[in-house]
């Protein structure tokens, strides 16, 4: 087992070497390339999606995640339309993003330049195989991915046609590098390959992300864990705390800024939580509350715990606490939060300040839902996923976060 | 010994919490006012600092070491110097570095806050001490700092007039705290502090470095290693080359962007390296050189192993290598670099291109000493340390890269 980054590595830096200095036309055109040829040989990636979903079904995984595994012709189609919008952003490489010219002379440039070579782990979806791909041929960098064992009849499908569109360009096909052994050890392996990725992205569950922190000597970016709440502020829009509610929590339940936790300010919670719990019926919301929580709403809702405030649920169940004020609802967000999305509804000025300035988050709302937190919607185009550390990059990662920067400094004989 | 980050901890987070909101002006005052105490209590400081002098001494610590312990009335002059510096540059917490607003109406910025808590780890000289609190102060960080033994009392009064001076300002002491305890087992337990750092900054030898990069499971920002060529190309300007060589080599040996390997192209290694070893000779530099070095200059000059190109001397020694060309030339750097700063002088624009796009380091040079890599060089006022890694910051780090940014996002109600 030993060894996989040994052969993977040096291919990977080699051609980061020649991603590195390709101008952006010819790094769209691989992108749009691998449109054509997805599309051409939908066929064969169905084929090989239906076998692993075959042998998964087969080895009883639930339906919700043989769907998150199935791929459509539709789903080929959205593939496809990722990989045009990545190829018409703007390119991040070679951007000055800062510099002067020095008293002695010296013209000192910053400028943005490809990490290198960039690790992922991910999990199930075969879409974000292509998502990863696309993201790091345009910032530059070669990539070596790892998929789930499930996917991976899929997932080397799509990464020999990845491969093939860099060589119909130009490019060398090892700039995408498929991990095809699936075990723990190559896991591992990625994990400790210092000096091979200059980044490793996990993107999947909370074990997932958790085991990478936790062992990986190589750069990592924490992504996706999102313990998101909502704090209904006395002296609120009822109607509009509702809809971002229910919004927050129901829209997909499964993502990382989905709210888990509703905070209600003591004023707020005998109008408040009766319109809440209607609005939540809709979708069968599983209600954990605090004891006042109980008292307003009844026994039918269950006890929370500090377990269930400090849980990501991904499903539909909801914490819920009344507190004090504004203060407290921000001491609760401090304890339990991981630092995602944190959202505030109220009317006052005061309050959306104070929330605004005390909440340390990656993203901190006044009276929107907590959904926003994505690339897309915060206008950054594509995203490789979303942070919840303050290294690097903190929330939604576009393709300028898989760049560094490098000082250029031009003289003419000076010295110090 | 277990428990000390668990007591400091607390206290900083909560000291954190009140520094990220601290004004401007009230932050500046507290630097402002450690001038004053500094200066009105230098007895105090000269008095411990000599008997950590003494006690190295006795315990056998060489000259070179113990005069990097020694503080004198010039030397805390020139700490007052460095926070008045400081003081006069501009605050980058609140810095808006980007945003839009959404066609949804959503208006999103996304501005510089405050990391929380930075842990330092340093080795000998005391004004780290009072540079590294300046930085985290001014940025409004709290931060947690770990000396070596061998300054322990000096650290000791420094930190607490820090705290002095904080408390005059009606800022908690908490934000910059000393370990005091300097065994080994307080370095590693503040590697292990998850969710009590935000940034672990290890500034000191090589070693240091390594063992924290390796045993670290919190956030770090590696600084300071820094094998650093100088390649000489075909065509140059010879005496600006030896200027530049001699420069780098020698104008500091012990810091991280002093040269350590010479690169002659082969055309030019006849003419040049006797000119150079010239100009070294006055340093008593020791040559380390490859066959066709030796044979120019001869049997005086030690043969160069591979170890001799991947150490970073930090003295009067250099490795020297004639190349077959500039693609030979960036192919060395590349195996051997660590990232830090590379120079080339030529007179060759393509020359410069070629180098410039292809080698891979914080700072690359053309026609200037590598020595100009630093804070105050570039521009950026006080640096915390040079980060050779890619990730968050690279080259000299500033007061920006004490920060992280979060996306504040004002809604009216919207939802997805």
């Amino acid at each position: 087992m030993a060894g996989i980054m040994t052969v993977l590595g040096p291919r990977a830096r080699e051609a980061a070497g020649a991603m590195a200095l390709a101008p952006t036309g010819q790094k769209d055109a691989v992108l749009l390339s691998l449109c054509a040829i997805l599309w051409q040989a939908r066929e064969d990636i169905l084929a090989a999606n239906a076998q692993d979903v075959e042998a998964a079904r087969a080895e009883g995984m639930k339906d919700a995640l043989a769907d998150r595994l199935l791929l459509t012709e539709d789903r080929i189609k959205g593939m496809i339309a990722a990989l045009r919008e990545v190829a018409a952003l703007p390119d991040p490489v070679g951007v000055v993003v800062g510099g002067n010219t020095r008293p002695n002379g010296l013209r000192i440039t910053k400028v943005r330049v490809p990490l290198g070579v960039v690790g992922m782990i991910f999990e199930a979806r075969p879409n974000v195989l292509i998502d990863a791909a696309a993201l790091c041929v345009k910032s530059g960098n070669a990539c070596i991915l790892r998929g789930g064992k499930e996917a991976i009849r899929t997932n080397t499908v799509l990464s020999q046609m990845a491969a093939a569109a860099l060589e119909s360009q130009g490019l060398p096909p090892a700039a995408v590098q498929l991990v095809e052994d699936t075990s723990r050890q190559s896991a591992q392996e990625m994990m400790t390959a210092k000096g091979v990725l200059d980044l490793l992205i996990p993107r999947g569950g909370a074990g997932l992300i958790r085991s990478v922190v936790e062992n990986a000597t190589v750069p990592v970016v924490e992504t996706g864990t999102g313990n998101c709440h909502i704090y209904v502020d006395a002296g609120c829009d009822l109607l509009m705390a509702v809809n971002i509610l229910v919004n927050a929590k129901c829209s997909r339940p499964s993502v990382c800024n989905a709210a888990e936790t509703l905070l209600v300010h003591k004023d707020a919670a005998e109008e408040f939580l009766p319109f809440a719990a209607a609005g939540l019926a809709k979708y069968s919301v599983e209600l954990r509350g605090c004891p006042v929580t109980r008292q307003i709403l009844g026994d039918w809702v269950k006890p929370a715990t500090q377990e269930d405030y400090a849980t990501e649920f991904g499903d539909y169940i909801l914490a819920v606490r009344v507190v004090e004020d504004l203060r407290q609802a921000v001491e609760h967000i401090a304890r339990y939060s991981t630092g995602h999305s944190e959202a505030i509804v109220t009317e006052s000025y005061a309050s959306s300040q104070y929330f605004l300035a005390h909440v340390d988050a990656a993203a901190v709302y006044v009276n929107a839902s907590t959904r926003f937190t994505d690339g897309g919607e915060f206008g950054l185009g594509a995203e490789i996923g979303i942070s919840t550390q303050k290294l690097h990059a903190r929330g939604p990662m576009g393709l300028a976060d898989l760049t560094t920067t490098k000082y250029i400094v031009l003289g003419s004989g000076q010295v110090r």
